[in-house]
């Protein structure tokens, strides 16, 4: 494993937006910190673990061993353990302190309200703004890169530009911490995408071993100091996020796979796979304690988890037409949401956000007073029901028993026997909202006129509350938003039915409808704003425990992906290009079809280094443009120019800092002869950080005297395209391959030799192949030819032109 | 999207080794048919459709506006359609005739041996042979291709690699009439593995719009000479051949993801998630018209699916070593399974099948009468046991009724109060004996002296059944292997709780242990011989509909695999090198490190033409070697040489044998006064054919003495690598982008440009980026600044070492 990540040479140089300037307004809430290293020509930094690989690194492993690499694949798997138990447990933290919160809110409210509502009103809503104040205070003073859902970070992160600030610990710290006041406070917003970032977060931190700042980091795990396993640690962590927010393992595994991640190898899958396993056992061990009911309020609802076995298991064709019908509703409130919530970040950001901290905690203040008046004064408005006479026997109380959770709430109805339907989805936590819109026993509970006023306050807020200074996940309102009108959807078809008298056995049909629609409903919302499929499909699986409406929730999400896509871009792409975080997308551009390599980068003055260089010149250049790359190049004997190499902006500034390389002679010295002086890590940057600058460097005017030879530093063989490369073929090979510097070259003037994949097919004998062939004489006697590699070299071109 | 494929020039090169002569020999079996392209030194042929894209693929584009883009989308989508419903059909065809044989002939068999046993197993043993003998029949005399599960195949030619034969008409109808031949005819084998191939048939042969040999093709959807376009509707047919075989589309989705590609993009996801859903309405529809009984003996069981949804939902930590026991067995059983069928399908390939189809026909039919013998007279040995009381209670009748599916079959039992426990699930189709292991309301059915005999038997068979000359999966035997152990592993562990007395409630603990250890029986069989992780979990989640064994099926197929790893590779890795397909894996070899690219080209002379060649050179030069590719290289006007492209062997055998493009000057044409003589899609050779051959060119004493200027015909930009390029470096480059040829080329000279991120997120309106940057003035002053091109092409270089 550590072969194939470093020694080999894998280009896996994913790392790095550096030279970052601390400061204070741009460090608040995570955006804008990436315009600084856009400045500069050279483009973003690497960090190329095959650049040193010839002389420090392949001196520091030459004496490890195969134990070595034993050692370092089965840590690399324990890390896999430990970042699925430090999920798991973040998550059931979480989640025990968001149920307790809450539930503590709730019977103390409730208990107030026996006597008097304006009372209890002032009680919940206190409540509610302590917790949304600690919240937005904590993010805003000391974590501001936990603030939103983190999902479009991780992203950028996977996809090669690093935040800073994104995977530090005090952000898991904030993030867990904030997602608590948050959630518990009763926003419009949900744990989950938090989850996600704290994952990615423990997952970076055991990767870096601890935290630098905090003097929690032990040495031993230093071993992953190439970015690639540090980026597979991240997508371990996302996984395990998801995996533990939504009890789905395997919507997990799929999550990372099919959302966050931009290079996916299928030797990850496996490990990212355990991974999830390990939480999904951690979090039904916690489940298990906390049945005992020493976990307080908690329950067994407290994990999002809704069983609807009972749901809907056989459909008609023209039901079809009904789902279809929720698909579109789902991908135009998708769209209509993340256009929504474009504007409103645009605007917080140019106009409310720059006036400092200040503002954003007021702003998360404001919110949070007008949601508790919301959930709380709109279920006043409302009458009551009487109860429902059959309810008794499904085992379902009305109106429930105060202070437990349940359907048909009693508040500010005259009589005992009375529930206010609005305040059982709006009073309450999102959670149990969302366990009554599924209740498949429930048919008749919900008005029309209710959940069509619960839509439109809940979609406001929903909007509203996205982008303030607080952790905030999308998947519950999502699921809210979604399966209320799902739930409304349903009822008219029910209706519909009823008065055309064509079904059988209408009650059950009416019962597992609106469980179904309710279902359908909170996928296609969720498509139609985050545009995920497979990923979301088996989560909606995974949450409701029902396979059989697995093929609806597919054509769901097709219809509802198909209607947002004509509109806009998914959730977090929108957000992502709000953040300034520029994801290279999978696809090249259209307009590139016509451009080629050289056209790509001809506004860039391209900065090359002779082999040995005199350190006054190195500072010099370093100063005079921020390029992150530059390209060295040497004499051969005859006197022709030759790149022999890409040396990096911060492996100039290490050798620059310390000093030791520096040689009086402006001659290359001998590699061989050389010591070796530096350590590998020592050009390892930490995740989230910054990095050296030229400006910290102090150098003696002894020092710019002398001279450095690069040839140790660089990286050999960069991947290099000829100038009129089409830039789509361009572009892929960078993407590919995950690249950060690429070498536009003039054409080759001849052909040393072609590789087909036979040539790769090489074993470690030396054979072509292992593969066993009835006929495979011919194929060693190739290997018998007189082809010399002189022969090679100078093609038949020769013959045929000469 | 066409855009994205065809104009823009992406590397697409995924196509067919060709040259492949036809000789009878090798056609019979799939077999060896890829030893004489290895001959070449030049490697295998390529469909780079960029190459002709300057020309005649551009003119033939440049009048289809965004219109014919559309059209070609809305084609593809149609496409996914019809390959999910057409695989739908298939399984549905398979499954109805495979269930109607087999009910036929076990009613008949029944009926018989209330009289006679003898001549009940004659009859019995007839009707396999019958079978089993029309199934060889076919695959020896009419599509040899469509012997064994096609999934080695299917797996080479995402890997790049067209065996002549997997995706031909014939091998469709081969495939799905051996499969009812061989699964009806009783052999230990299954139909999952064909139907896989059976989708990749099905969408193979929509992609290049019917067979041409039966005249079977339209015009219309010749649209996809793409082969990454013909590559992607194979992977949804893999995907909807997997949704089909089991009900599970989301297993079919990870299946083509996990196993059988080898570049995936996330574009793709979408569409193939589709077509698997499609998959899922068409076998649904299909089942809910046979459930009035009109299919004959087809039932709800007809299709793999057992509902387990009364299994086991909770476990103790102390059942966590027997499931681990049981991941080791099947790690075990699983690796011994792979090398003992290695070893068979070798002696089978080097000895029994070289002589010839008779004895290929022979041997299915002694394997037949064999496995006939034991299957009917195992149970015959058996003594009956009596039947429990219990059983009424839950529904199960006990003997079952004569010619009805179910539990406790009444087979050579002395009264009619008795049943045969070994006949249960011998002496039965597959689907039936799988229901009756995993059934739970059938605890104590089977003794342990009953599994084991079974256990023994059937593994000796699947191992001997593999590789004979029929179709044949290895999932549902494997699932039979392993729920058998599984149910043993239970059934300890039952005895050893009880004997200790530790748990309360043991019934319930017993009824629902033996169903929970079958199915990670199961599991862990396939996990050990398979190797697939995530996609073998979702599968045996959806077809046992039990998504809370979720996490204990992870945890023992992670067990599995990694025992497995520890011996061999996967089924499908060790029966593809036996066939002879050189897949390229994900990663480097380990001994690349140490190699550079011109190493890997050592053995091979390049062979490189002049821009205009006479046709006598081209024509001597395709005789004198095999090679594919050839570099094309050209005089600048100073004299120096420049390797402007490459030209294809196949686009040059296209060119002698149209002869349009001669011309009797030696001096290049000019290509704007160029008339288009050629279609775009005379270039495309369909899918596993064998293509041209220079032998069958005609040349003329007139026509060798012309010229061809080669220049529309290239493919102007190939990859290249520097010659001393790490080789696994150049290997994630050729891996990553599928390439076909990559050339080798001298270091570079001079570098003009350096590729950044930055440099590839421009837009279409040519500014550097649509990211919003709070700084972001000098981004785009950056375009301001004075850089031309010709400061870019002179690097800073010259000023340093001037």
């Amino acid at each position: 494993m550590l072969s194939n990540h470093l020694q080999n040479g894998i280009e896996s140089d994913n790392l790095l937006w550096s030279r970052v300037p601390d400061s204070d307004d741009a460090s608040t809430d995570g955006v804008g910190l990436l315009s600084s290293p856009r400045d500069g020509g050279g483009g973003v930094d690497s960090l190329d673990y095959e650049v040193i690989e010839n002389y420090a690194y392949r001196e520091e492993q030459a004496h490890r061993g195969k134990l070595y690499v034993g050692y370092y694949v089965a840590v690399k798997w324990f890390f896999s353990l430990l970042i699925g138990i430090g999920t798991g447990l973040a998550a059931v933290f979480i989640n025990l302190s968001v149920e307790n919160f809450a539930g503590w809110k709730f019977a103390l409210t409730f208990a107030i309200i026996q006597k008097s509502y304006f009372a209890g009103f002032i009680v919940y809503l206190v409540i509610n703004l302590v917790l949304v104040f600690s919240s937005a205070y904590i993010i805003t003073q000391f974590a501001p890169a936990a603030a939103g859902s983190g999902i479009p970070e991780i992203k950028g992160y996977l996809n090669g530009i690093d935040i800073p600030g994104t995977l530090l610990f005090r952000t898991l710290i904030g993030k867990i911490f904030g997602s608590i006041g948050s959630v518990g406070g009763g926003l419009a917003l949900g744990k989950e995408g938090p989850l996600v970032h704290t994952g990615a977060c423990i997952a970076s931190l055991l990767g870096q071993g601890g935290s630098t700042k905090y003097h929690l980091n032990s040495r031993w795990p230093q071993l992953f100091k190439s970015d690639r396993d540090r980026r597979d640690l991240v997508t371990c962590g996302c996984a395990a996020g998801v995996a533990a927010a939504f009890r789905a393992p395997v919507g997990g595994v799929l999550f990372a796979l099919e959302e966050v991640t931009s290079w996916w190898r299928s030797q990850l899958m496996w490990r990212v796979f355990f991974t999830s396993a390990i939480v999904a056992v951690v979090v039904r061990t916690a489940m298990g304690w906390c049945k005992s009911g020493i976990c307080g309020h908690f329950g067994g609802g407290g994990f999002i988890i809704w069983d609807v076995s009972d749901g809907q298991d056989d459909y008609y064709f023209k039901e079809l037409l009904p789902m279809a019908v929720i698909g579109v509703i789902g991908g135009l409130l998708g769209a209509l949401f993340n256009q929504l919530t474009y504007y409103m970040t645009s605007w917080r950001r140019n106009y409310l956000h720059k006036k400092g901290n200040r503002v954003k905690i007021y702003e998360a203040c404001i919110i949070s007073c007008v949601t508790s008046a919301i959930s709380f004064g709109l279920p006043l408005l409302r009458k009551c029901s009487p109860c429902p006479e059959t309810v008794t026997d499904s085992g379902i109380e009305c109106p429930r028993p105060p202070g437990m959770y349940g359907n048909y709430v009693n508040f500010y109805c005259k009589t005992d026997n009375e529930y206010n339907d609005l305040a059982t989805i709006f009073f309450n936590t999102q959670d149990d909202a969302i366990r009554n819109l599924f209740s498949a026993k429930t048919m008749r509970e919900f008005s029309a006129q209710s959940l069509l006023t619960f839509l439109a306050m809940f979609y406001t807020l929903a909007v509203v509350t996205f982008g303030t200074a607080v952790p905030a996940g999308q998947f519950v309102p999502g699921i809210m938003i979604g399966s209320t009108y799902g739930r409304l959807v349903g009822m008219f078809v029910v209706r519909f039915y009823k008065k055309l008298n064509i079904e059988e056995g209408t009650p059950l049909i009416q019962k597992s409808l609106n469980l179904s629609y309710a279902l359908l409903g909170a996928a296609s919302f969720l498509g139609g704003s985050m545009r995920m499929t497979v990923s979301l499909c088996v989560i909606m699986v995974e949450i409701t425990n029902n396979l059989k409406l697995l093929p609806l929730i597919m054509l769901v999400l097709l219809v509802s992906k198909a209607v947002g896509d004509a509109f806009n871009e998914g959730l977090y792409e929108v957000q992502a290009r709000l953040k300034g975080i520029p994801l290279l997308e999978s696809r090249p551009k259209y307009h590139m079809r016509q451009m080629i390599a050289k056209e790509a980068c001809q506004s860039q003055k391209v900065i090359s280094l002779p082999r040995v260089i005199r350190v006054a010149d190195v500072a010099s250049i370093l100063r005079s443009n921020k390029h992150n790359g530059f390209p060295v190049i040497d004499h051969t004997r005859s006197g022709e120019t030759l790149v022999i190499g890409l040396v990096l902006r911060s492996h100039l500034l290490v050798l620059l800092q310390s000093k030791v390389d520096f040689q009086h002679s402006p001659l290359p010295c001998d590699p061989s002869a050389r010591p070796i002086r530096h350590r590998f890590s020592e050009f390892a940057k930490p995740v989230s950080s910054k990095g050296l600058c030229i400006e910290d460097i102090h150098l003696t005017s002894d020092d710019l005297e002398m001279y450095i030879d690069l040839a140790p530093f660089l990286n050999p063989s960069p991947y290099v395209v000829p100038e009129d490369m089409s830039l789509t073929k361009v572009y892929n090979l960078f993407r590919q391959l995950g690249l950060r510097h690429l070498f536009v070259v003039p054409r080759p003037s001849r052909v040393i030799g072609l590789i087909t994949r036979k040539d790769l097919l090489i074993e470690e004998n030396g054979e072509s192949s292992a593969v066993e062939l009835q006929q495979s004489t011919s194929v060693r006697g190739r290997y018998s030819e007189t082809a010399t590699r002189a022969d090679a070299a100078r093609p038949l071109l020769d013959d045929l032109l000469g």
